[in-house]
This record gives C-alpha cells, structure tokens and sequence, in this order.
C-alpha cells in the first residue's frame, strides 16, 4: 500500500505472508512470567522472549522475510546492510540459510562477540565509525560497488511485516492483553507490534521504552515530528539509531506513549531479569522493564505484554561489572 | 513400596499424586533447542529448562511435593533441611507458599545469592562449615530443638517422586526421545529421572554426568557400592554431596552410564550455553553438555533430554571472570 508520500507501507496481509514465508527459519518463542517481577510491579507481565529467537534476536523475523522473497535475478549480488549488532547477524543469518552473499558495514565499536557471530554466520564485514553519518557514506560506497539489495535495519516494509509475526504470536499465546510495550531505536520492532495490533487486537495499547539519552523518539513523539541526533550514547546499544518516515509513520498513529529510563535503572532491570528470570538479555530489552518500573501507574493490575528483543551481549563486558 | 532392606521407595503412582499434588506451585518449563549445539555435538539435544522453574531450580518439585503432602499435626512445627543450595531456596519457597516454618543448615560458604534468596523466600538460615560431616552434625541439634520434619535434599520418596515429574513433562512435550542425561550429585534428579522413564519409556537411557573432581557417583556405579567424599571440590557447587540408600538404588538399577568433565570444560560448557542459549545456568548444569561433548560416538545421532536443574548463579562472580 502506497500513502501519499509515495511511502510503501507494508499491511497485515504482507505480515500474514511473511509469517508463512520464514516459519521454517524462526522460532516460535516462549512467553515467560516472573511470579517476583510481577509482585514487583503490580502488573501481570508476559514476557516475549526473543532473545531465544535464532541469531538471538528478533531481527531474524525482518531479515528473513527480505532474504527469502527476494527475486531470482538478485540472488548472485546478495544483500547488504548497515547495523549496530543484531541486525547484522540476522541478515548474515537467513542470507547463509538461502546460500547468498551478505554484506554489512559495522561501527568498529560493536561488541567483538557481535563480529565474530556475524562472520560466524558468513556474512563479510566493513567497518566504519560509530556515527550514523559515517555508516551512511561508507554503506554508499558498498552498495555502490556489489549491487546488494540494500535491506534497511527498520525502514523498510519486508522488514517491518517480519517484525510484526513477534506480536501477532505473542496475541495468540496471550489472551486479554491490555497493552504491548518494546523498546524502541529506529522504529522496527514497535512498527511491527503498531501494524499487527492495530490490525488484529485494537484495544491493545503499544507503548515504547528508550534509553534517556538517546531519547530521540519520544522526543519526536512529543514535537510531532523526527528529530534525529548522530550519535547518542547509552548502554542499550541497539537503541542509538533514528527514526525514518516508515517507522515514524507507525509510531505517530498507533504509539500510546514513549517513556524514559536512565542508564543506572537500565543496567539495573538488565541485571534484575537475569537474576530473577534466569535469561540472558541485552541491555536494550531491560529498557521496557526499566520503564515499567518508572511508570507503575500506568501499568498496575493490567495484563502487559513485554517484548525481549535480544540476547546477545558480551559476556567478558557486563555492564554492572564495569566501574 | 518397601524393598527388603526396609527403604521406601517410591513408585509411579507416587510421581502421579506429586504431579497433581504441585501443580499449582511450579511451572511447566519450556523445552528450547538450539541448531548451533545439535551441530556441534551431532546430536538433537532438547534442553528441560528448568532454570526457568519456580526458586530457580527444579528442586521446587521434590520440595513441593514434601511440604504440600505434610499432614495437618505437623504444620506448627515446619519442615528443615541441610542443602547446598537450591533445595534450601525450594523449600524455604514451598513452606512459604503453605504458611509454615522452615530452617535451612547451609554452609557457610554458600554463595551469597542463595543465602539472600532463602531469607527472601522466609527461610531461617543456620550455617556450618563446608563439609558433609559439619553439615550432618549441625543439622541434627536443629531438628532435635524444633520437631521440625526433616526433608532431604534427595535421600527422600517424597523428594524423588517430585523431582521425576520433571521427566514426565520432558516426555510428554518430545516425542521420540532416545536418551535423557542429567547432572548427578546426590543423585535425586537422576532417581526421578529413572522412577519416571524406567515407568513409561523402558526404552529410553539415562545418562547422569558428574565433575571428574567430585566424581564419587561415577566410582560408586563402577565398584557396585557407594563410595562417598567429604568434601570434595568443584565449580558445580550443586553435586558435591554424596549418593545415599535410596538414591543409590535408582542408580544402580536405572542409570546406563555416567560420565565426567573437568572443571574447565564445564565452565566451557557453562559459558557456551549462556552464549549460545541464552539462558543463566549454574556451572552444575552444564556438566551434561561437557560429557555430551566428551563423548560424541554415545550422543550422535540421537534424540537427547538434557535437564538443565538451575539458573541460581551469584552474577557477580562468574566462573570465566575469575582468576
């Protein structure tokens, strides 16, 4: 579906393909609950965990989507992406599963741990500097060169409609939510949470969770319109990336509201969820729980549905280690 | 059942009343997989999660089962126990879902987290040192002084007919199985393990997996007797205790093999599954994906249950971080 803009927004039918289309390659993940974190919040909490997803992310829903309806005639120049992390896995990881060629171009700051997945999934990495701008230009030049398909991290609709099968499994395993909330960098996943919702269950709310200092989304969110910053730093490092007008779309239509949390309540949710729920989660996925613990009225007695987007951390670097 | 030597042993029935009897008070834990360790290892490994269980441990079952089946006269005067760690976490967790008492004889040297979620849970701690004799001692003086009943951690029918309604799940959530292989310390899971399988699946082997520096069980099934440690040290703080009468039992009776691993390749096989899964696991839980990994002509090409028993690690002090 085209809107005015000429943008191509992707429609719960493109999300009803894409489930169809990556099933063989994705986990239908478990949903957890924390008798504990429940009583610490006085909401009931369904935890959605994509950090047991293949590739350890969510992401793989978007990346396989885009990988495995590409055309015949694109499959020798492969695809190509720029992304903080798990992005880049996800897309090393379904390109390897259809035999393709995969390029992506990485801050050099990225986790080693998240280097050596990618090129442990065969994906061939180029490095640039930890700002969007230079992964901008570099990214230009890699495409430029190979004839990649470029398969954007968040602002694209194959990306968008794979997202969203994480919510629409999500509905199924949980009766009666009132309300859905995830983390929020670009846009992807919350995209995908606005479409199915507002597809499938429209009383359900969507809230966003974001780092406080790269809290450019709710930022946005409050003027009406992007507001994109360069290079933001927060723990949740898979946060740092700006809306784009796909992603801005959903979140101006279907988002309830955006909230905050500091880097001290994010590292302390993080290490909350892996003491007291036994999972190994990034710090981007504690953002909702740090949030939730911000905002208990808005979230007490009611049914909530969490999205743990991702698993993969360095486990030589834990944040509460660090001085 | 009472064998000629007098012991109590339980039976299937026994797991079915225990099944109904906790219900309410665990979780059906998930079954995960993972496509990077069944090409590692060449087997199908189905992981029983239960780190995700109720107190973090699938000792929650056992305890469970001791607490809710107490009779009415003896609730004043609660339950006690010795334990190295997650048995005293279960129990204290039980007893306070019921309402009553429960003093736990810990050493003194138990990690941190465990003595802080025992209180948490509103058990009363008396410590010891470090030894079975120390242990054994101390515990008596407790029982005499408070007509609390005693719940072992393992040496127990009602603790053994709980803990095998873990298999009974595995069994029922994957069909086909060719094996199961747990951790063995006193030797309670693998009890349940094999009351449950020897029931309802003959044909399936169970494996135990045991650290090669407190490989006392793996002595014992080869001498034909028990032969028990003192002290013995490992990483895997959960199986340094002895096999008793009844355990000893299921062992000799049920147990196909057992196998060891050295403490580095059970901190390997920790850290591979928290990266690779996922999941906080305790060092003692990661024994059985060691011996997977040092006996690959036993595993390859089978369906293999392999019961992941905790996720209660002090996350401060991780194995791989330490000197």
């Amino acid at each position: 579906m085209k809107d005015l803009a000429g943008m191509d927004i992707p429609t719960f039918d493109d999300v009803l393909a894409a489930h169809d289309r990556i099933r063989p390659y994705i986990h239908r993940t478990p949903v957890l609950t924390s008798a504990f974190l429940n009583a610490l919040t006085g909401a009931e909490l369904f935890f959605k965990c994509e950090n047991f997803q293949k590739a350890g992310a969510f992401k793989v829903r978007g990346a396989s989507n885009a990988v495995f309806g590409l055309a015949d005639d694109q499959l020798a120049r492969g695809v190509a992406t720029h992304s903080s992390g798990n992005h880049a896995l996800s897309l090393s990881y379904a390109a390897g599963r259809r035999g393709i060629p995969c390029t992506v171009v990485m801050p050099r700051t990225a986790p080693q741990a998240k280097k050596d997945a990618v090129r442990g999934y065969g994906g061939f990495i180029v490095e640039c500097e930890p700002s969007t701008s230079s992964r901008e230009a570099v990214f230009a030049g890699v495409v430029a060169a190979s004839g990649a398909d470029f398969v954007h991290p968040y602002n694209d609709p194959r990306v968008i409609a794979g997202q969203a099968t994480c919510s629409r499994e999500l509905l199924e395993q949980v009766p009666g939510l009132d309300a859905v909330i995830a983390p929020i960098g670009g846009g992807g996943m919350i995209s995908g949470t606005c479409l199915t919702v507002s597809s499938t269950a429209p009383g359900v709310q969507v809230y966003a969770a974001e780092p406080a200092q790269a809290d450019d989304a709710a930022r946005s969110f409050r003027a009406g319109h992007i507001i994109a910053d360069d290079a933001p730093d927060t723990v949740a490092d898979g946060l740092k990336v700006p809306l784009k007008d796909l992603t801005w779309h959903f979140v101006k239509n279907h988002v309830s509201d955006i909230f905050t949390a500091s880097e001290a309540e994010i590292i302390a949710a993080m290490r909350l969820t892996w003491a007291r729920m036994k999972m190994v989660i990034e710090p981007s996925c504690a953002v909702p729980l740090a949030t939730i613990l911000n905002n208990p009225d808005v979230f007490r007695g009611r049914r909530v549905g969490v999205i743990i987007t991702g698993g993969n951390v360095d486990l030589d670097k834990l944040p509460w280690m660090q001085g």
